[in-house]
């Protein structure tokens, strides 16, 4: 086995994406020791661009010079490399559904997330929906099992980041009333070690947030 | 090894959709015995909502009763199955570039695909850039290398799905010209045995996309 010692990981992210926090929570769990190099939102380095040069975005995750992009697949990247503490199942079906709801989550809820601008009221149904099948998905304790897995790291959007951003819009949508499992689940998950040393302040976020959310709002 | 003629391998799908024939390419390169079901576009059966509650589409992979969805976590699922002809690079770096590009080609190209009929000067100047990216990366006779990988397979549709449909539109991007290396890979890559013997005519994809370029194009 490599030592991790030997290795130079970095991840180059901005501290409120949680796209960057999936590949920050991924690491703690496997105990690999990295650097975070922190960029400019809005303003990237060169080295980043460099890194990145297609989608020009973080996080780009470089290990021994050799660079990745893309969360997700970071996040697979990772497991084959640091085999500790395995976030992917080991069972090809089992790994084929985990791909599948980390997937979902991408897919059918950050877009319902990212419409909500244009189409309140459709991407607020959209979003009921998906929280619905995450809610009828989730039968242990993590969506990994006992353990945290990559569904659950994909996720932590909607464990951490979706509770800020509602309060600051006045939505009560992800309750404990409509959905106990996946509440419960999203506090269990923020409560865990090595999720809770990684996630950004709550300040940052609601800071972060409400500025953004006021360039959207006040007509220029 | 598990023997192929104890299993059922069934793939749901629709003749003129490019996710369904990476799937059938994928079995194909395999040696994988499957069954073919096919489903009716715009009113699928009971069994398909079954089997792909969330996304009610095609294409289904359904392995001894167990339903997998979404063409690119199939893919992965094969790759896992059946160890023979490997669509997967073997060492994890090689692997998270083959499912950079596999993910570059389904979020990038195929959203400026989409976007043609909305804003086709937008649309036409992304998938250009889309293309020279590609053109770029090709260093080898296949994405894959010598052989056929997921890259490959994921492009089926630029390599005979965006000829037609350019052919039809009146466009000239993908020409042997312009991207002399991607032209002659999609030579290469629609005249290999696996993929050959599972591309749907041109005739059909020529009646279908005229059909519903008509639909979109004739005022009501």
């Amino acid at each position: 086995m490599t030592s991790i010692q030997e290795e130079e990981v970095k991840l180059f992210g901005v501290v409120p994406s949680p796209f960057v926090t999936r590949v920050d929570i991924a690491l703690n769990l496997k105990g690999v020791q990295y650097k975070f190099v922190e960029e400019n939102l809005g303003n990237f380095s060169d080295t980043l661009i460099k890194y990145n040069p297609v989608h020009k975005k973080v996080p780009v995750l470089v290990h021994n010079e050799k660079p990745i992009s893309e969360s997700c697949v970071i996040l697979e990247y990772i497991d084959e490399t640091w085999k500790q503490n395995p976030i992917l199942p080991s069972d090809p079906y089992q790994r084929a559904l985990a791909r599948f709801w980390s997937n979902f989550i991408d897919d059918k809820f950050l877009s319902a997330v990212r419409k909500w601008k244009v189409n309140n009221e459709e991407s607020i149904e959209e979003m009921e929906v998906a929280f619905q099948f995450l809610e009828n998905e989730l039968n242990d304790k993590f969506f990994g099992g006992e353990e945290i897995g990559i569904v659950d790291i994909t996720a932590v959007f909607i464990a951490y980041w979706f509770p800020i951003i509602q309060e600051i819009i006045g939505l009560k949508l992800f309750t404990n009333e409509k959905f106990p499992k996946l509440y419960k689940w999203s506090q269990d998950f923020t409560n865990h070690q090595a999720v809770k040393e990684k996630l950004p302040s709550r300040e940052t976020l609601f800071a972060y947030f409400r500025a953004r959310l006021e360039t959207l709002v006040v007509p220029k």
